[in-house]
């Protein structure tokens, strides 16, 4: 078992998983004092990584979550946890890229973080794109449908 | 606090954080059987994120690791830690996005997988260029001097 503590949470107008359009929500993600002066030098970047803990998405449940249809679609033939990005995983850990807007003090400024309001923040990292970005990167096919309006 | 269990672990031949040259390291993440089902589908990606703990990182000390020269470079100024990518995190979770080679039943074979023979796992997402590849992100100029030789 391996304990985290939140460095933070995310203030947003988003209190119900309303599955999509998330590009144009912002949040302010909230350091805690402690913690804040590991923001120092982030400013340079224009992206920012938040590793996060789905905390409305708790309670894995082997039987019913290890293998499901992507969003739903049934459609679509089923696949494993590991193949989607659905938060309800053994570790309901999400981790998005977003835009950083500002700084302010202890508050980081981002659009298009695809979390509630109230969420707990595990982490910040800048993103780099020598580490996060795959030029070639290959997808299945339903990829392109299961993402239609999520952002 | 939040707990988190791992869904396994990494083996490969790497023993001590060597500082570099990850690139050509291959890597095993063996899946705890009860959820190895959940790899399904997964064979259809080209690149896997990897979610993982750095369990040789613990016991983060805000006074010495809240600000640092980028990898103990001292000409470059100090930064925060979560504008580095710095193991040493008040949550030492690691997140890298690496090449999936093949599934093998509960086995996943990656290559360039930055972490030592038995760290723990705590997810594996689908890289998806929609959500993980930003192509402007734009990084402060130190980055290029930090990422000499790191892979």
């Amino acid at each position: 078992m391996i304990s985290c503590t939140p460095i933070g949470h995310v203030r947003n107008s988003v209190t119900r998983m309303s599955e999509g359009h998330w590009a144009k929500v912002e949040s302010e993600i909230h350091i805690d004092e402690v913690y804040a002066a590991g923001l120092q030098g982030l400013e340079d970047f224009s992206h920012v990584m938040v590793v996060f803990y789905l905390h409305e998405a708790q309670g894995f449940d082997p039987a019913k979550q290890l293998l499901r249809h992507p969003r739903g679609m049934e459609h679509l033939r089923e696949v494993g946890v590991f193949a989607q990005r659905t938060k309800y995983r053994p570790n309901p850990i999400g981790v998005t890229s977003v835009e950083l807007r500002s700084i302010r003090g202890n508050v980081a400024v981002v659009r298009g973080l695809d979390a509630l309001d109230g969420t707990p923040v595990l982490d910040l990292k800048p993103y780099m794109p020598m580490f996060d970005r795959i030029d070639d990167a290959r997808v299945p096919a339903w990829v392109g449908q299961f993402m239609e309006g999520y952002f």
